[in-house]
């Protein structure tokens, strides 16, 4: 795609916004203000620049800045550039940390392909309130900039008993255990069948005891080993985000 | 190892330093400024406490202070509580990139268990000043952290095509090629042979197209995908590692 001095870019190509409106050709579309305030002072775009915009539903489409009004940018819908695609049926459940950290996990788990993150409460969390508004921010830039079509879903913090009593046991729930023998994660995995899955990742102290063997006794958990080294909980949900995109994932 | 008021913790268990003194029974060590500042006046340390000591070469001991003078505290070595142990013969060859988030990548690859840190210098390279000091006081935090009985080496920064023409070939090379066809990692790594390994990340704007043809060309080069989104560079650097450990290291 030939671009000009008048499209909005990133280092991965034009710009991409993230809107809720339903996307068809030579539709308009007005930006809220956090959108506006970003490309008409942060970009500084005028009439006629080109950028792109994805809904998660309907693919990717080319735009163009239609207007610039104090109040709001409109665009101009000019054809899609992408049909519509999914990430794999991936959640990943974890336990709320301090804030840079989970601002962090965020971030890269949509980079990795996550379709859903669940804040989960066990016994050890600390960090008892969870910004769902500051998560889900985090999660549409890191969509915006990973070239993603689809934003994670956000989902309300649980307590662990009642996910787990209310728990589709079709969806494997990968869980990595730092305090008992599992077998390598790359080698469990790769002897499952396929399903729908989750990852479960700990608070910074781990799971208690009763929480490890209430874990162990459910049908749909898999445990699984990340090595001999204690890692932080955000390096270990990330590792085996990693490890499962490629062994039963998109990455293949 | 049962634990009274005394004794110095952290989450995962009694406080763990770094240094560089040769280790053995009923050995006196004398700390430097900053260990010293960390255990008088962070930790309050009084004569007796106990703490646990590794050098890299000699395991891991069990210490206790012996005395807390303005300009230093003294341990005294207890007895031996690990046998040394290493970690996977695999280097991370990485581009610099903005201060905070390599950080936060040394800090994860030496959680993940990385042997050594190579910082190259490719075309796109933005930050060309790299703080080794840095780089090793954060993989030294981290290797007390994780329970390593080893500090990832840091290399001094080299450029990308030096670093190739000095390559020991029989040390193969993962590079995380996003701009072509490659098979995904777990895949690709599965069939490999042993041998020392290497991963290779680029920087922000990746690397350029002949640096990518320079790459493919070398007998020790391995290209891997990792999957059809774009990901920042630090979250491609630990993809790739935890991949690579649950593979080929030692987490299986």
């Amino acid at each position: 795609m030939p671009q000009d001095d008048h499209d909005l870019t990133h280092p991965g190509g034009l710009t991409r916004l993230y809107v809720e409106n339903p996307l068809s050709a030579g539709a308009d579309i007005a930006l809220g203000e956090a959108q506006t305030h970003f490309l008409a002072h942060v970009l500084r775009a005028t009439a006629g620049d080109a950028l792109r915009v994805f809904n998660g539903r309907d693919g990717e489409w080319r735009a163009t800045v239609k207007s610039v009004a104090k109040r709001a940018v409109t665009l101009t819908l000019d054809r899609q550039t992408r049909e519509q695609a999914g990430v794999p049926d991936l959640w990943l459940v974890l336990a709320p940390i301090k804030k840079t950290p989970l601002d962090y996990i965020v971030q890269k788990a949509t980079e990795l392909g996550i379709a859903r993150l669940q804040p989960v409460i066990t016994r050890r969390t600390i960090v008892e309130r969870v910004n769902l508004d500051r998560m889900r921010a985090n999660a549409i830039e890191a969509a915006e900039q990973s070239e993603r079509l689809s934003v994670p879903d956000i989902a309300e913090p649980c307590d662990l008993t009642k996910l787990l009593s209310a728990w589709n046991p079709e969806r494997q729930l990968m869980f990595c255990d730092e305090a008992a023998a599992a077998g390598g994660a790359v080698a469990v995995l790769a002897k499952t069948t396929p399903s729908p899955w989750a990852i479960l990742t700990g608070p910074e102290g781990g799971f208690d005891p009763a929480e490890r063997e209430m874990l162990r006794r459910q049908s749909f958990v898999v445990p699984v080993s990340l090595g001999p080294r204690i890692m932080r909980a955000d390096t270990a949900a990330l590792a085996a985000l990693a490890i499962w995109q490629s062994t039963l994932g998109d990455w293949n």
